[in-house]
């Protein structure tokens, strides 16, 4: 049983997926540019918008965590390359996640996204309006949700063993589309059920839907697609609490976000729920004068993320990442995996979990 | 040649596709809302808009035609029923329908569908705000594109030359959500390409998406996809400028929109960019104190419909119907179809070209 903390395998993989993705999602963007520049060139704002925030950043970490798990799958010396082989659908990832983030950046009114404006920003100065820059934004997010699924099924055999692969792989992706605008309903509901939430909306399409189909595309068993599911569940709700945590203790340094900004956004994280439950008065005042208050002071910030500190609740997220961890672990330990895609896994899990930023 | 005037037999291969759509959807709501019960109870207002929009009306045209197009490329003694194996994808496109429908009305700020609420004013009552009901609309519209694809992809024959087949079909529902997000970005930002407006975001899903699906789940040749697809192009041109027609010259009482409504809109069809063109000065300044005027009186609206037609621009918007409908007949005049398939599609074609509401 192998438990290893972070090796600095899943980093190094997580390097050359990005570049490789990132050349398939160039290629892919110019192709389409060429297409619309004779059959609609009015619609070329879209595209520009879709291709800047795609290429804008991103840490391609969904990619790599699809080829990982694809790698676990196949024999130790199978031939191919497992990054080569699931490239367009770790392309096609990266596409969803676009098409989630420019629906989710104008439910949520952020106006900055990878260090730039996001895309309803963008496209309200195109058309110099409000409700048409938004509605252009929906429809780019659509057109990069419609764009996932052309790049995910081009890219597979179209018949074979391959087409009953591709097939099933596309069916995941459906039931991630499903999941992720379940998980996003009910955050905008301020739903109290924070880990539904965190595995609809996070897991679904951070963990568990990268690695479902990376195995599917690897042929995996019932028993390897069960496990990586497991997997994913766990490590994938630790990311989305680790998140919450980064976002009122983490360094604004390394996490690009300014400190303060989870609390004065007013997100019902675990951390502010478990506040409101453990804390005393006190604690819960000095909470309410940050949570949801665009105009809270620095020093209202700090009072706050004290008396997250000094009630609980801040160890108790960080019990239960650990806890999640361990969880993830064990979720791997009696299945059959390559000895490189299992270190690469678990290695991807200690990450996740334990990054500052 | 066969070239029929409405014959009948289409509305009555309708009314069959309708019922046994309307029973599959009925239980793929049912199923769904059974999951959601379960797993995130939350989340069932979202269903609740669908299956209330979904289940609230339609012709259910696209899965008829799409089940035509099946029946058209098998041989004429072929076991087995189109609209059985057409079923799934058919009710498939209903769910593409109404995720297209939801967002187009929150960007036109339409309040009416269907004869009753559209899903931003019945998610606005939910919620008790505004910006969270059409962020929920967008939602609810995601979430119904993402039922379309699993309910298309689940249905498929895993293996074998039906995953083959089932891949295609897929591929072609990529396309048609790719040409359809376009069609609208041109629209909302007033292209004046009319037809490239009408072939990317009507004749995209009404007509040459369903006919292509149903094709290629039938196995279609190379030459039956192509005819269908010019078949399929004409006529669903033909159809929006009909509609466009119909909006302002139809009888209110069978269209179920009240005179005036489009002109009152705004919506610059070839109508209007024919009146604009052809118009005497007096036809344009009675076009202009109707158009984009909500508060247009009945009068103006009366005088605009009358420029309209006295200066030949509806006069030509039936010609260019009339030549696409002849186009259309054409495009199948030389490949090989059943000839109940046959009959289904030109008579398709009229009731399409020639109705009155």
């Amino acid at each position: 049983m192998q438990r290893a903390g972070i090796t600095g395998a899943f980093s190094a993989w997580m390097t050359e997926v990005r570049a490789a993705v990132e050349v398939r999602l160039r290629a892919f963007f110019d192709a389409e540019r060429r297409a619309l520049e004779s059959r609609a060139p009015g619609a070329l704002p879209l595209l520009d918008v879709i291709d800047d925030l795609t290429m804008r950043g991103g840490k391609r970490f969904r990619p790599a965590l699809l080829a990982a798990a694809h790698r676990a799958v196949r024999a130790e010396d199978a031939a191919g390359s497992s990054i080569g082989e699931t490239l367009d659908a770790g392309a096609a990832l990266e596409l969803l996640q676009t098409y989630l983030l420019v629906h989710d950046d104008w439910m949520d009114g952020d106006a900055v996204r990878r260090g730039g404006p996001s895309a309803h920003v963008l496209l309200a100065r195109v058309h110099s309006d409000a409700h048409l820059g938004a509605s252009a934004a929906i429809l780019a997010g659509d057109l990069a949700s419609a764009w996932a699924w052309r790049l995910l099924l081009e890219s597979l055999p179209g018949d074979g063993v391959g087409a009953t692969r591709a097939l099933a792989a596309a069916r995941a992706l459906a039931d991630v589309s499903d999941e992720v605008t379940l998980g996003q309903y009910l955050d905008i509901g301020a739903s109290t059920d924070v880990e539904t939430v965190h595995r609809l909306k996070t897991a679904s399409y951070t963990t568990c839907g990268p690695l479902r189909i990376g195995a599917l595309l690897g042929s995996a068993s019932r028993a390897q697609l069960d496990a990586l599911d497991r997997f994913g569940s766990s490590i994938g709700i630790a990311f989305q609490l680790r998140d919450d945590v980064l976002g009122v203790f983490g360094d604004p340094a390394q996490t690009g976000k300014p400190a303060g900004n989870d609390l004065r956004a007013g997100k019902r994280t675990s951390l502010v729920l478990d506040t409101e439950r453990l804390g005393t008065a006190h604690d819960r005042t000095a909470l309410s004068r940050a949570l949801g208050r665009r105009d809270a002071s620095d020093d209202d910030v700090r009072e706050a993320t004290s008396a997250i500190a000094r009630c609980g609740a801040r160890d108790r997220s960080e019990e239960r990442i650990e806890a999640l961890h361990r969880e993830a672990l064990v979720a791997l330990d009696d299945v059959a995996l390559s000895d490189t895609g299992r270190s690469l896994l678990l290695d991807a899990a200690a990450l996740l979990v334990r990054r500052a930023s």
